[in-house]
């Protein structure tokens, strides 16, 4: 925190330095998480207010300004800060805090140089994720601002073309960053969405955002909660590239009693229009390397909730091959918890991205295509009636529709009693998800 | 009845005749009503067993087999079984009873003659129909068969092409007929449904099924229903032709103190892809003729209300331009109730016919194909998520999920963040849907 010690008071009560403030050019958009989260539309300063960073913003026509860091800027004034506020300190006192200062300072650079290489600055403000670096809520926010960069970086270079990223603020609090890619070369539609929002959830909204059910008792019935994730969903062109989802979050409920309920909540799941053995071996093999690393039981037990989880009732399938799914996990510590959700997102390059590249020349013919079309119909299906953060979202007033509803396909197709011919391919694949296998 | 008095006892107690059967060829499919009954998949005789009629199937592959009617002989066996069933009877007793047998010679031959006409042998037995000719559920059945009929006609007439009629038997009791036309000339997707179903409901679905959500109480929770509706809607592959949907049912339900609830429900309502003052006219004009010979104020407060149902909350949008919509009418006598519902039903030809007939050769641009698709994927919106009979279809174990789907278009998009440029055709049609005008 040294280097933002100097004039002025910040939210947590210690000295900040005001840096200058740039104007930023551009149109801003707003967005909110894919499957959890509703946001109020609104236009949010591109920059951090005290480190000054500037973020790239990729326009809806394709225009991208690079990102520009003031970080030399920032370093300089917060060493020329620390030295005038540790005179009139005795020698101990001095070296002790000089100690913690160029650890605070060693921790603030880490979390700016991490923040350089998002798709845009974060949610919250760079300097309160500085002072509460150790919070949970921090933690959790720098890691889906990573695997959303991560994640959209692999995607472009395998595409060529350039994620456009749209912030947006929640009225009640928070906001989002959206990032998609749409047309592309390889990606039909592609978005991954960051969003980190708090304020007050009425009980029922509270319990509909645990799975569990659990009911929590608020003052008034309203509920403080901080939420935050990162959502994805990537459907390709090619029909023999599968569709991929992940979701990985954290939630804080305060209940009326001052009792802190928190929990994480995430998946990884695949949705292939024609089976791949390869694939779907490859797949969970390395989300079961993932969870083994955490618990053995981990695994097999998120699998099957996978499963379970993204099941079309009405049509009697599952909507892909699954992958992993969990939710309400609030051990065994929070700590334990964190480092799990951490491995599984970290997880998402390697568990999509080699599928992608094996089959970015495979041809296809115009029947295939229609079956792929058929599936995206289902998938429609699915996310419309069966999804719980969809159903939240779209049942939340000042929600962030766009943004919700950007896992649904660009194209979709409804066919009266289709049902693929015995022995073909389309057979095979429907077969699998009414029957779902295991493939580690 | 005196066509079917002579041997064997039906359902009600009365000596029937039984004509020879004749066995079916051909694939027969299953259906239920589009929005609102769920329906088993079985296979469904084609045959009416006491009148011997032999009905069309038109199969998946576009084969069409003639009707049949072995009207002349059923006709014949009754003139016989009149004479032998009077001998033994008064002068007086004999005449009185020879008019009655007479007019319901004459009644009789007037459902069976209508039951020509129609897509498929009705649900019910014709020879029950026959039986139960006064009844209100005999009545709306031979109406919603009529108007399926009437329209599929119409439709063929225009698109040249031939509607697939599929029946199914629902296992809990009753079943439907289906008739789509799917990639036709002039229509993407065209279905028309007739279903009637009867069984027991929970209260949970029985609150579901009225919208005024009236708690009906149940013998151990159980209420014995029969709901019958026909259902339409109808997807052009031209931007310019607008899509239709219209759906009129009718339920009883039977509470545990034996008191017997009943209302219709129903309504027409257009969704153009691009705003024709003229058509809106012309649609909202003959909705308004059909219900003003009834009521002065239906068109007004029913055109309401389906601006209010066929709303989109989460987009701020409805879904098209309206018409009427209406539930729960309970008054102010079934005999007047059912005259209105039936002058809706009669007016969906004239509603929407001509106007299909306007736009036949208008030319479009593949920018306003991908509008209309931008649209029907509103329209899948809407379906998925808010429509109620689509909901209680979905969450109802045993549903004919394609006749419940069939609603759904052929095609349809989802584009990140689609916003028309002002002034430009599309942005007034969404004008229209933000802020729904009086038409007439």
């Amino acid at each position: 925190m040294a280097a933002v010690v100097l004039c002025g008071s910040n939210r947590m009560g210690r000295s900040v330095v005001r840096l200058s403030f740039l104007s930023t050019k551009g149109t801003r958009r707003t967005d909110s998480c894919l499957s959890c989260f509703s946001g109020h539309q609104a236009g949010a300063g591109l920059y951090s207010r005290v480190t000054g960073v500037r973020f790239a913003s990729r326009l809806a026509g394709g225009r991208i300004a690079d990102a520009k860091y003031r970080k030399n800027a920032l370093v300089a004034a917060g060493a020329a800060v620390v030295a005038g506020f540790m005179a009139g300190f005795s020698h101990f006192q001095r070296a002790e805090m000089a100690t913690r200062i160029v650890k605070d300072e060693d921790n603030d650079r880490e979390i700016l140089e991490k923040c350089k290489g998002f798709m845009s600055a974060p949610v919250t403000d760079v300097e309160v994720l500085q002072q509460t670096k150790g919070e949970m809520s921090t933690r959790m926010e720098m890691l889906i601002m990573e695997t959303q960069a991560a994640f959209c970086r692999a995607l472009e270079e395998v595409d060529g073309g350039k994620f456009r990223v749209d912030r947006w603020e929640r009225k009640e609090g928070g906001g989002g960053i959206s990032c998609v890619l749409q047309d592309g070369k390889v990606f039909e539609k592609a978005g991954v969405n960051v969003s980190v929002v708090y304020g007050n959830l009425t009980e029922e909204a509270a319990r509909q955002m645990r799975s569990r059910g659990k009911v929590l008792k608020g003052k008034d019935g309203k509920l403080p909660f901080r939420a935050m994730g990162v959502s994805s969903v990537i459907h390709p062109h090619n029909p023999h590239i599968p569709t991929v989802h992940f979701n990985y979050r954290y939630f804080e409920i305060e209940e009326a009693d001052g009792t802190k309920q928190w929990w994480f909540g995430g998946g990884t799941d695949l949705t292939p229009v024609y089976i791949d053995q390869d694939d779907a071996v490859h797949f969970h093999g390395t989300l079961k390397e993932a969870c083994d690393k955490h618990h053995p039981q981990y695994y097999p037990d998120y699998k099957k909730w996978c499963d379970r989880y993204f099941y079309i009732r009405h049509r009697g399938e599952t909507r892909g091959i699954g992958g992993i799914f969990f939710d309400d996990v609030d051990g065994p510590s929070q700590e334990e918890a964190f480092k799990f959700v951490e491995s599984c997102a970290r997880t998402v390059v390697p568990c999509y991205v080699p599928i992608v590249r094996k089959h970015l020349k495979d041809s296809f013919s115009s029947e295939q295509k229609d079956w792929q079309q058929v599936r995206r119909g289902r998938y429609v299906e699915f996310n419309l009636v069966y999804d719980r953060g969809v159903k939240f979202g779209l049942a939340t007033p000042g929600s962030r529709i766009e943004s919700i509803l950007m896992s649904l396909p660009l194209t979709a197709r409804w066919e009266y009693m289709h049902e693929p011919p015995k022995g073909s391919q389309e057979a095979e694949m429907l077969d699998v998800l009414r029957n779902p296998k295991d493939w580690v």
